[in-house]
């Protein structure tokens, strides 16, 4: 496990106005971490993200078993900034039964002619699971406010500021019904460099096996780094909250992020104070009957 | 990889009527099995699941990079089978965003109001994804046969043999409308004996631990077993097709199960014949142009 006072330098603190200059993208060269050197570094986050990828199995079936709380995990990201491979990485050891990722593309027509909420409302996750939303209702206050063209019909051409304050607002309601009905929230933003995105985007570009993964559209994109980097600060500063806070997590290293974001996930669950259901007296009463009744049972195929 | 010759014994053969004394529950009981001894046959078998999941997470990267084809998994069993164990231990490195499991429960009323494979067409996997059915529309020709009348609003009180007769039809047509629109429908029975799940039943009885397992909804059920296992022999043979073939998995040992079960779905998926897409050289000139643009860009910050 990560010390708390470590972990509390990613976590935005509610209410506070984000400037992303003040997060780091490399941990490693932090003046804490330079002390440690990478080599060392690199080895202790694989192994907390082991020892994390165990207990995270553990804590899904104590959730499954208890069957009082969802979890929903949020991440958004840059492009390229390593959305998918943390899923892969830190849900690796998951039972698949209790997990279900949410992929958000493009809306369709029919999800544009409903509230904003609405596609993703029906993605939550079951009592006893854990649900990852790979993109999320955030897309709904960055990538559409950085194109407001996309925003869909019946919105309008120019959203001024309270266009967006009101959509933070939803947000943070319904964050706020889920968390009041047993879903705990947990939010992160993976913080990649504009040079580290870069480096990434060419080795899709160079290494063949990899050429699928590039979208031209990426390249667009990041034309518009700061418009995005600053809808980011903007949201996150709005929808940081007690109840489904932000992290911001440094991702420059993968092993950095996902052992960060392995460790903050099984903190939280742990957090809940689950237990495994006990079994009410008179409902042992009648296990104890039915073992008795499956004991005298005569014994064979029929 | 197992020997397509040892794995055809548990492939329901298309057309043929089934009856399950002659699949065994214990395959280390049969005599080819008893030569090898149960110890020899457990370490193969974890081996074998061991190289199977790595296989597994290979070909659903493959699955998803080329995008052609889904896979969708059926899995159906007496209570106490180990369905759920084998969800676990045969996905577990699986990326979790490819991969979607959706148990089904009881219908609710909504569901009822609709044709019987409505819940389940919803849960379809997508493009790219292997999604497993923990129970599924079988149940429709399976519990509901042991008890028409949880069949739902307007459905008969005893429905007669064509009514199952078209059920099955329904389900060989919407099976066919799969494949020819890219699903690898594949159908495990894991079969288990009444003394294994007799056997089953008391470890969650005895064991406190194991207790919130047990329902007595279970016990009830167990009554019914040769009903059950008739509805299943009527089912396999009617709906085991070239295109969606059924799988009768010895499941008396779970590490046999787990490994058959593994073993199949690698072959099957190999067997698309599936290549990472290949760039199109008019797409290829755009990459290279994009690397042009990104690499002339100026470093840093912005």
């Amino acid at each position: 496990m990560i010390k708390n006072k470590l972990l509390k330098q990613f976590l935005v603190e509610p209410g506070t106005e984000v400037s992303l200059k003040d997060y780091v993208t490399d941990w490693t060269e932090t003046g804490e971490a330079r002390e440690l050197g990478k080599e060392f570094i690199k080895e202790r986050a694989t192994a907390i993200l082991e020892e994390s990828r165990a207990s995270l199995a553990e804590a899904q079936e104590l959730l499954y078993a208890s069957d009082t709380h969802s979890v929903l995990i949020i991440l958004q990201a840059m492009d390229a900034a390593g959305k998918d491979g943390t899923i892969r990485h830190v849900m690796a050891g998951v039972n698949p039964q209790g997990c279900q990722v949410f992929s958000f593309k493009k809306p369709s027509a029919e999800e544009l002619d409903h509230n904003f909420l609405w596609r993703y409302m029906k993605s939550l996750p079951e009592r006893g699971r854990i649900g990852i939303f790979n993109r999320s209702y955030y897309e709904d206050v960055l990538v559409v406010k950085v194109h407001p063209e996309w925003l869909g019909p019946g919105s309008p051409a120019e959203p001024d500021a309270g266009f967006w304050r009101r959509r933070y607002e939803d947000i943070n309601n319904f964050e706020k019904h889920l968390a009041r009905n047993g879903t705990l929230v947990l939010k992160f933003f993976l913080h990649v460099s504009k040079d580290e995105q870069k480096r990434r985007f060419l080795e899709r570009l160079t290494n063949p096996e990899k050429h699928w993964k590039f979208s031209e559209a990426d390249l667009a994109e990041r034309a518009h780094w700061k418009s995005y980097r600053k809808a980011f600060e903007d949201a996150l500063s709005a929808t940081s909250t007690k109840r489904a806070p932000w992290h911001v997590i440094p991702a420059d290293r993968k092993y950095v992020a996902r052992a960060l974001v392995a460790d903050i996930i099984v903190t939280a669950i742990r957090n809940l104070g689950l237990k495994y259901p006990e079994v009410p007296p008179e409902q042992l009463a009648r296990l104890t009957e039915a073992r008795e009744k499956l004991e005298g049972e005569g014994s064979g195929e029929s």
